[in-house]
């Protein structure tokens, strides 16, 4: 890495091709795009362009090339491990898609909808909408994080299990390579066996092998019925019959099978406002089950009721609340989306990303908090997420104590060695250390240390064939030597 | 090309790894490996080699590097583009995965089987029955194509509609490589953002960057209702009106949306044992509507009465018949299945796999009929397919003469024209010219001069970082100057 970074004379260049108005040089406008936002990196860089074409990306990027420039892409800097982050004392030129942020098109018809990379993915959502049509992605980020980003981060979100990552919502990309020459991907097509497979490439590669401008995203039927009920249960092993028996009875009606932990619900209900437990008594653990179906509402309904009775009966529900009104459907979501925020105020928490086949979460949740709890006695386990994907954000917060201000740093000092713990149950599971989030910076150590040296190397030989000049979000994913 | 072949030392080497009794080298024994099904290649090898297991391949693949003997790699031999052909006057040795047919492990609860890449798709279908799942991967050669040709060549068939291509239902691969080195890559997981995508990378290529010799197939809940109905109609254009309420009326309920044209029913009806015209009346065109429902058949049921009612009512259906029976739902299946065999003895066929995006199907079919009937007046167009998958067997039948046999080599000659005609007007759709049959050898040349230049640079970028010694398959998809 070049610290001393590019000369003034190149930064000038660089800033000619979008022009001065859309560069950042000053310390304090660039300051939002150094960190993430966990802050647990903070780079350093001396520009950020906003191009607002392709053509100005592929002028950037060509430059980059044949001057050894660093370039780190950046959407909406949502980013949960430090991929769009510039490096800590390096000199990457951050490049910004947000004035590229247009829907260039929407066809109801052929169900699709093509957008600039930096389009808003709240922006895509209502674009849909406003031809009656569904684009399924959906987290929590939504109001600020962009396609372009949620394409090479292979975004996940709460509406995988019936739809997929975002993936399989992609048709076609409109992607810049590092050596600035353009690949138009833009297809609009359902099947097309032509060639190498250099979309699905692109996808979730954290842009290290190109700058991902525009895309065709599918678009789905809005479901007319949708039925949301939260139900109290014993333990995982208890969820996992459920959700076999909700799969069996909705198939892919069923969007949504989320898995809560009584801590969770006490977090949110402690520290998110307007929020109340909407259940009677407490349970050990919570399902939450979202239906969605095309045919009738009354499909939806019954369902959902079917569901629960076929719960009750069985003994795997211990009490169960349908939500009666859209509000109240938003409502149990919104307990369920703010599980991360209500643990900040209950002082550290450390993260893990993880996915294991779903019929091995009940086994792993129990190895995993003995072995956690054994390492850190007192230690506060929140693990929640996408059951029926088999993906668990397992955080844990830190135990009580007088001082919790003063032990967060010392608590947080020991994420390496939890994430140590709780990812070798997941890989003794055949897991994976990062369902949703990706590698970024944060697990770049880690996946070299865990996949084989033929996945390295094949990943390092498409590495270096996409970007000989080793420019593109350097430091990420993958270490070039 | 090295014509003269390897050496007989070189082949004994070879035939050792698997043994000299899975071997074939009798120009009778290696005779039906040399042909395809359409009999547009015919090739030359010197031997086939039956390795058992992922670590005889292995040793073939590394032998084969070290001394730059071309492979190709062969499972069922019912590819439709020269892909699994050994080149014409070549020496390329044929890998066949026949005997590596195992089921290794199917679990119903997560959802998966694990198969060889030998296995047969119509033993892998029992398998997900036998534990009450589908696996739902459905075409006309299922009982001999294997899961490794499946995955190679991504195909399609008729459940792509609700449950995507062959892409779309694995989860994992295990892989050899080019230079015998094995990737395994057999991950059981729906959410895994763990590094570059290679086994999407590795699906699709038709077997020119490794072999594949495993698979984590995603199995389904079984459907609880089935409903077939054929529909006689008056255009394209009603079909795809008639298709959109469809998509809106079930969802992902619909299963499958075919369209036939008259003179399809007709050949089917003449040649095809057993078959007859379920509609009392001839009609322009048909559709052929599949329906499934996993919460009761009582859904599926009513979906398919309401759609046929809307189609009635909105003037889009001139008559329609629902299978009353499972076997009147293969008889109407049986009918479209044998649409191709069906031509074979009207004299011969020039063939098109292509896709529009699915709102231009009416458009493409006008002007391409239109085009076709200039160039070749009296040409008899059987044009049918995945309509709701925008995915056409664009089909042309040789003119009525009086001497069928003898015209049949000179229209087989204007293959290449008529493709012209179709393609240019398929591309200018933003279409593809293989829609589910892959490049191959056939539509190699052709797809080098549709593509753009840097689309090719990335293709060959690749072929050369996975396999230095150019012995993977060769002359196929991609030529390597």
């Amino acid at each position: 890495m070049d610290i001393s970074g590019p000369k003034p004379e190149l930064l000038d260049r660089f800033a000619a091709i979008v022009g001065e108005n859309h560069v950042l040089r000053d310390a304090s406008d660039l300051a939002p795009h150094l960190v993430e936002g966990r802050g647990l990196y903070k780079g350093s860089s001396p520009m950020l362009l906003k191009p607002c074409s392709v053509e100005e990306v592929s002028a950037i990027l060509k430059l980059a090339s044949e001057t050894g420039t660093p370039i780190v892409p950046q959407t909406g800097n949502t980013g949960l491990v430090g991929g769009q982050t510039p490096r800590t004392g390096g000199s990457d030129l951050i490049v910004s898609l947000e004035r590229m942020n247009r829907i260039r098109d929407v066809d109801p018809v052929a169900n699709v909808l093509v957008a600039d990379g930096g389009a808003i993915l709240a922006d895509v959502q209502k674009a849909a909408e406003a031809v009656d049509r569904l684009f399924p992605l959906s987290l929590g980020s939504e109001g600020s994080c962009r396609i372009g980003g949620n394409l090479s981060t292979n975004a996940g979100g709460t509406a995988v299990l019936a739809y997929g990552n975002t993936r399989q919502l992609c048709l076609g990309l409109e992607v810049v390579l590092p050596t600035g020459e353009i690949w138009d991907g833009l297809r609009r097509l359902k099947k097309d066996n032509t060639g190498y497979d250099l979309r699905d490439l692109f996808i979730g590669a954290e842009g290290t092998l190109g700058i991902i401008t525009g895309a065709v995203l599918k678009l789905f039927p809005q479901p007319v019925g949708h039925q949301v009920a939260l139900a109290g249960l014993n333990s995982p092993a208890d969820a996992l019959k459920l959700f076999e028996r909700a799969s069996n009875l909705c198939g892919t009606a069923l969007t949504g099978f989320e898995l809560m932990p009584r801590i969770g619900i006490e977090f949110v209900v402690r520290h998110i406002e307007g929020v109340r437990d909407p259940l009677s008594e407490p349970h050990p653990w919570y399902a939450l089950i979202d239906i969605s179906t095309s045919d009738s509402a009354e499909t939806a309904s019954s369902m959902v009721q079917s569901l629960l009775e076929q719960g009750f009966e069985a003994g795997l529900i211990r009490d169960a609340v349908i939500a009666s009104s859209v509000a109240q459907q938003k409502a149990l979501w919104h307990m369920r989306e703010s599980m991360s925020d209500a643990q900040k105020p209950e002082g550290g928490s450390i993260k893990h990303d993880v996915s294991v086949p779903v019929s091995k979460i009940p086994t792993f949740m129990a190895e995993a908090e003995q072995a956690v709890l054994a390492a850190m006695p007192g230690a506060r386990v929140c693990a929640f997420g996408h059951l029926g994907d088999g993906n668990i954000h397992y955080n844990i917060s830190q135990p009580i104590n007088a001082d919790m201000a003063g032990d967060k740093a010392a608590f947080i000092g020991r994420w390496r060695e939890i994430n140590a713990i709780v990812h070798g149950i997941v890989l003794a599971a055949g897991g994976s250390i990062s369902a949703e989030h990706g590698i970024g910076q944060l697990k770049r150590d880690e996946l070299a240390h865990i996949r084989s040296p033929i996945e390295m190397d094949l990943m390092r030989r498409i590495k270096q064939a996409f970007d000989p000049a080793g420019i593109m979000n350097p430091g990420k994913v993958v270490a070039i030597p």
